[in-house]
């Protein structure tokens, strides 16, 4: 199975591949590497990480995905949610800094891996529905606000301790303002000013020049590096970190990674699981929406559990060099596509040119302020605020817009991982309350033919002594207490019924529950002389029922082929 | 709403009342005395409390039971099942016998008091529905195991350590077997035999001795009692507890219990509220399903919302006199009803009865040993263990027999509540994955009328122009991504297809995931050339469909009464 998948999507790559797609594939490569150093580093320290941890997981991630992913364009690496859920779900159990902490994050990659490869093999990608619309939302929301809150530092030059809650960090930020350092702030207000000009005038300001667009997206994407190289070289020259106390990055190791074992202790595993698990869907949910929005704009097609899988390896991947936790990036493969990507090729080759950046160009990194970076990232996650969707809710749905209130208030209050918890615990209950409550239909004969509908909307003809109802529904526990509740109802307020039918047109499955409450409602019914007839059943729900000897309990003579057989045995109609 | 439920209960409770119905609810009201008096204490000791605290919890529960209860015969008091729940949750955090754990009872009393009157002040009993038939299967028989197991060592005579793990326990009884104390072994295994024989044998002797009906069921319950009297002269006789150091119950306190306050501190309440959740589901499934058994049999009919408030009142009456949670007795009120009782009059009288022992016969209670408690605890919850359950649901689905072992697995190396959370956690997986294919008609012309059915079932007209489609289920989060990925499916196999339309005859709601969905799948239909229409959507729906203005956004020429219409609009009929 496994070798399968693998040998299908290298090969269906390489089999494919047209000369064309060339210089797309290496210009989206180019501008994507562009954007990934800085942002690779930038991650890499939100997680609580060296810098260099960034572009170790993202060059053999890129590489992987490349061979083994089902998208073209996604571009894999570090993305600020998984960072923030790295650090939130290490830091309660390790020091900000230490070698323990690299180490969890080591084992994080590992898990994510192993539980997303799981999940792929087993095709249970279907467990992202768990995450509903409005705890995305509300979980988005939260993570670009905490995740903005905790650059400010950097964006500020205030130097805080390490706090686990976000309420505490602002707290912390506003009682020490008078602590900021200016020349810091001016660069990381520049360095945001220049990354806003290019995003959302430059383009236009090309176009109007009269340069082609071809050139307009990749000029736009440089800014990054613009403001990396001026930021650093303004630092190197005038020694503002001497002088001004301005916070650089500092030695960034030069060379490829080696290779690395993650540590096997199950105490460790342990703890880490539930955070694992976090982010195996949250990073499986972004890198197929991300995905799959890509692959509708060409008409291509991804698929779902390919790709867990393909992530899943990717993050293994990162674990052999030291890596942490890698996701499909909504901008970069966004950018990637623009670029004029259009196969796995530009991947591979964003990898090879953060391999040679790694190898040539860290030192150049050690001036680089750090505010340059806290500018970057702030820039990049402001575009993940979105109010119109908690308003749209409101006014759609007011069970949904609570989800999304509590997963938004939960994270923000406790913590990210809580919050998500939360929306889904809250999405689940406000789903089982709008299923408790099947749609039940009591139906009559249309004319003299042998069809039954529903008596509200059809002109039809009933018999007192018979209640036949479908429901429009399978059985879960869920739902069944519902039915039995109103037929017991019905059946007391008319004392005249004899015989209740129920229609099995529409039920594809009883669960073990289900199947105990119409046990318990058949006996009830045939107490108060309420004979229980089945009609309509679908073959393989009948093969369960007999297999426990239900059919026999409740008399094979009370099983019918349509509603129309049974009132015929009835002797209602002949 | 408060007043009016208290008013309402027991207005209907005294109009009501016959005086033919003395007798039975006097003697009914014995029997349970007799019954509860050594449960009471025995179940107290399982929690890890004084005996005398089950004695206190039953009495102000009774009545308020009596007053405000919509079950005629249920008796409510300590059982077996709440009683271990109380153990594990308060034991990781208090030790045993200490004032603290006393305190903390208290304080689950009165939590669970308050969640149950909320929950039925809100009417959300259909909460309980969580626990599904293979949870409340699997949980029951390890509550019935470890209960059983919690036991030996007062059985054996064998003083151990408190343990938390169930493993453990057994681990070190077997270990220790032979520090057994025979003496008080011989007790307990005779104690066992006499339960035994009065509950299966005794009956049928009677009736064959030509003894009424009336009277035997009164005698065969006697059995605790009788007992309890000759293992408490024996030992304080023949000075056991001294010569053979039998353990015995000791000093129990004279006289009423006193009004206590429980604790107010927010981090206790907040340490024990997870539990305090569990034993509220379970205490009310518990109570409601015995209710709503014996309620079946005499044609009564009992009020779920009233039954969660009495029940947490009568919690909260715990509370006040020092007690620990309490709720309906399977046991008990099975053996009220068939000793006659038909009003909550009983209620009052055992609860009368009980003072009585407290003020007056407690001292007597010194010398009983705690093998015989054992014994009855043993003899009471055996009958709890069910095998016939895993086996049909094996048979059944594999899927439910798996829910039922993981939390019978949970519940016995971790412990009961790991276990009911695992079950629930398991079952609300496997309903999202059944519910997450939902069913998905294509519908066709039946001759050359107005109705549409399955083309599958009926004989239909058809134009392949027209992809005419009805969905059996309301569509939530976890279903509209199946739907989304069929429709696009299909379209992508039949691009002769111009016009989508979903019918939306059995959709009742739709909620802001799936209009998510659904405006995705709008989007990329278009993108190929599928146009979008709705048909025969319900009309709250469609309210909701315009608030946010999705309606406008696929156009408002989409929407259509019926598919005949949609047909008709289409200008593929006239």
């Amino acid at each position: 199975m496994k070798c399968n998948i693998l040998y299908r999507a290298f090969l269906s790559w390489v089999r494919t591949y047209h000369l064309q797609d060339l210089i797309g594939d290496i210009l989206g490569g180019i501008i994507v590497a562009i954007m990934l150093v800085p942002q690779g580093m930038a991650y890499a320290l939100l997680a609580g990480l060296p810098p260099e941890v960034g572009l170790y997981s993202s060059i053999v991630a890129l590489i992987i995905y490349g061979l083994l992913g089902s998208s073209r364009v996604l571009s894999v690496g570090p993305v600020a949610v998984v960072s923030l859920l790295v650090a939130t779900g290490i830091s309660p159990v390790a020091k900000t800094g230490s070698a323990e902490y690299l180490e969890y994050a080591i084992v994080l990659a590992l898990l994510v891996g192993i539980i997303q490869v799981m999940m792929g093999l087993a095709r249970v990608g279907f467990l992202v529905n768990f995450l509903s619309h409005p705890v995305i939302s509300g979980f988005i929301n939260a993570v670009a606000i905490i995740i903005g809150g905790s650059q400010l530092k950097h964006l500020l030059g205030i130097e805080m301790p390490h706090t686990e809650y976000f309420y505490l960090l602002i707290l912390y930020i506003l009682t020490h303002i008078s602590t900021t350092n200016f020349v810091t702030l001016i660069i990381g207000l520049v360095s945001i000013g220049v990354l806003v000009y290019f995003k959302t005038k430059l383009g236009s300001s090309l176009e109007i020049m009269g340069l082609s667009p071809i050139f307009i997206t990749p000029i736009t994407k440089t800014a990054p590096l613009i403001i990396i190289i001026s930021g650093t070289l303004l630092v190197a020259l005038f020694d503002f970190n001497q002088i001004f106390d301005v916070k650089i990055v500092g030695n960034v190791p030069i060379g490829l990674p080696s290779f690395t074992l993650p540590i096997i202790d199950i105490d460790v595993w342990k703890t880490l699981l539930p955070t694992a698990f976090i982010i195996s869907l949250v990073s499986y949910i972004e890198s197929v929406s991300v995905a799959e929005a890509l692959a509708i704009k060409r008409r291509q097609k991804i698929n779902p559990n390919q790709e867990l899988f393909a992530l899943g390896i990717a993050n293994l991947g990162a674990t052999l060099v030291g890596g942490y936790p890698v996701t499909g990036s909504f901008s970069r493969s966004a950018v990637n596509e623009a670029s004029g990507a259009s196969t796995r090729l530009s991947s591979i080759i964003t990898a090879i040119l953060i391999a040679i950046t790694i190898v040539l160009f860290t030192p150049l990194f050690y001036y680089l302020p750090t505010t340059v970076l806290a500018a970057i990232i702030i820039v990049a996650v402001y575009d993940l605020i979105d109010i119109e969707t908690p308003k749209q809710l409101w006014i759609y749905s007011k069970g949904d817009a609570i989800s999304l209130a509590i997963t938004f208030i939960t994270s923000l209050a406790i913590g990210v991982e809580m919050g998500i918890l939360a929306g889904i615990f809250v999405s689940v209950i406000l789903l089982m309350w709008r299923t408790s409550h099947p749609h039940i239909v009591i139906v009559g004969r249309i004319g003299q033919g042998q069809i039954y509908r529903n008596v509200k909307r059809y002109q039809t003809t009933t018999y007192p002594e018979v209640l036949a109802v479908r429901v429009d529904t399978s059985l879960y526990f869920t739902n069944t207490r519902y039915l039995e509740d109103q037929i017991l109802h019905i059946t007391a307020n008319r004392p005249e019924i004899k015989h209740f039918i129920l229609i099995g047109s529409a039920i594809n499955f009883i669960d073990s529950s289900a199947l105990d409450t119409l046990g318990n409602l058949q006996r009830r019914l045939d107490r108060t002389g309420v004979e229980f007839h089945l009609a309509g059943m679908k073959g393989d729900v009948m093969d369960r029922l007999e297999r426990v000897g239900f059919l026999k309990k409740i008399g094979t003579d009370h099983i019918h082929l349509t509603v129309h057989e049974a009132m015929k045995t009835l002797n209602f109609i002949n």
